[in-house]
């Protein structure tokens, strides 16, 4: 009995076709399950597959926490922020569900008609702002945070995320003291409160130095790299353009850097250029991006600890956590013009 | 009893006290469930909260499927993948659970441990090569799908993916289309079929122009950035460097435009640059990339759809679907400097 048996000394043993034993050797799915399961005894039996481990130790139950976006995971800033919440969740025995919206009104009612049925552990929202949702969920004792700065102030909803006052104060500050009079901001979206924050601090920075604010240097937009490159035209069309531009975030840079090629105009000796994020592309962009960094991960991971409380049926006091941003110089900003010699 | 009643009636009808309301209507987590159940009813019964509709359509059962990376899910090329397959899984009723191994052994051994006890209905697995985890699937009889070009052949294992060969083909014949003979390709992990694909093609292209391949235009590499930066200067730096280069990916492409400007190269005039995957980035790029487009969306529809057939228990003729990828003709390519004018 030391020769291996062939297949259709297998197939003959266990009373089935030949086909149906390479189906099971192959791992296809298209048996049923009493035939794979007659036949893999055989071929274990006849030394042809080892035996399953069945000491594996035993795994703590799973749970589960929908990841709610209305958009799309498609992009540097979002995969850093789940890279962080996954290093908690994970060892924690916590897996996240992804549940993305794609802005698609169906996929929302679904959801909201799953929770009831299949409810999960916790919930995270990125960059949401639904409160039919935060509703729903709170009736339902489920706890859930939001990386996000749009929350309803009058509920108690913990949040996380950036304190964008700060940012845009940093970012502005910075491009003063290269003796920048001239700067204009592509902000996010206007309703939004991390929005309103940065052009807060802008206007704080500028009001601080003396300086008016100019409202033709301050162009709403929607985080795009379409965006930012089309509002650096409008910018440079100015009967007196400015000398240093602040971008919505990283990946909106790569469109004003676009348009700025196209005008023949050199970074940072023509203009200078700030962004956001810090995402991992900022570095390796030309020049490299001077950006806001944005604690991407550590507010993953903050998230996911503050939800591992609250599921644990621990009360948190603060209900908003806002972590510091550090500006990242590269080589993306310098004196105006006129100030170089 | 038009009048609304204060907070301090409703916590003396429910016989809890004052913050115990104010946690219930702030949807607090830290409520004890019937002491939750108690206030709101009495909440509802007064008027002051809504009853929760109760009529909602009766949801299909939620079917779980295992999305496995063993890097990290963040970059435009994944989101775009998994972007795909949601479209197709979620009207389905089927969600992804986000397995991302973050190349850390011990994600991995409870992946594995779990799996037995807490059986996805499906598993997905992202540019993974994990013989063991196929192996262990096989025999649980759970259907999965592997976006990879890496897979054993011997094993009737299902992949899909993008054909490598005619990407690497297609590469090289437009930049010696142009005129290019100097063309070097930046490529991806040299043990993977779909490097080894790329490069067959690149050869192919050479040889049927009747041109030797010089092993110095050939480096191997990882896909990053960082390494498009460094190996582009390594290739700038040989005695009769190359007036077209091929990055692994157009991430990568990024890295080879930052040694490019570096070196006060100007894309297209002194030196082409061509990329994979046209990410979102690609038309953002200064100037705007290049690339051979790899259809990442249609390759997450095509897997999700694949996986469901065999969730259904349907057998598949075809073990590996291979999508077409265009070129996509922008601005980073043109002929070389000697025979422009």
């Amino acid at each position: 009995m030391s020769q291996r048996p062939t297949i259709a000394e297998i197939a003959s043993e266990a009373g089935v076709s030949l086909p149906t034993v390479s189906r099971v050797l192959n791992r296809r799915p298209d048996v049923a399950p009493e035939t794979r399961q007659r036949v893999q005894e055989v071929l274990e039996a006849r030394g042809y597959l080892k035996k399953p481990q069945r000491n594996l130790p035993k795994a703590p139950a799973l749970k589960l926490v929908d990841l709610i976006l209305y958009g799309w995971l498609d992009s540097e800033f979002y995969g850093e922020i789940v890279r962080g919440m996954e290093e908690v969740l994970v060892p924690a025995g916590v897996r996240l569900v992804l549940s993305t919206m794609h802005r698609n009104q169906q996929f929302v009612q679904d959801w909201h008609a799953r929770l009831a049925q299949h409810a999960p552990a916790g919930a995270i929202f990125l960059t949401a702002d639904d409160g039919l949702a935060f509703d729903r969920l709170g009736k339902l004792g489920i706890p859930f945070v939001v990386i996000d700065d749009n929350v309803p102030m009058e509920l108690d909803i913990l949040s996380i995320g950036a304190n964008n006052w700060r940012s845009g104060l940093i970012a502005t500050e910075h491009l003063l003291s290269l003796g920048h009079r001239k700067v204009a901001m592509i902000t996010g979206w206007p309703s939004h409160r991390d929005t309103k924050g940065r052009i807060a601090g802008y206007r704080t920075a500028l009001e601080t130095a003396g300086l008016p604010v100019d409202p033709s240097y301050l162009i709403d937009s929607d985080y795009s790299m379409e965006q930012g490159y089309t509002h650096t035209h409008v910018l440079l069309d100015l009967p007196d353009p400015p000398t240093a531009l602040i971008a919505a975030c990283d990946a909106q840079a790569l469109g004003v850097y676009r348009a700025l090629y196209e005008r023949g105009l050199r970074i940072p000796d023509d203009i200078s250029v700030i962004g956001f994020d810090d995402i991992p592309t900022a570095q390796w962009m030309a020049p490299p991006l001077t950006t806001i960094r944005q604690p991407l991960h550590d507010i993953g991971r903050v998230a996911a600890e503050r939800l591992l409380h609250l599921m644990a049926g621990k009360t948190l006091e603060a209900l908003r956590v806002e972590l510091a941003s550090p500006l990242f110089v590269r080589s993306s900003c310098a004196q105006p013009p006129s100030q170089q010699r």
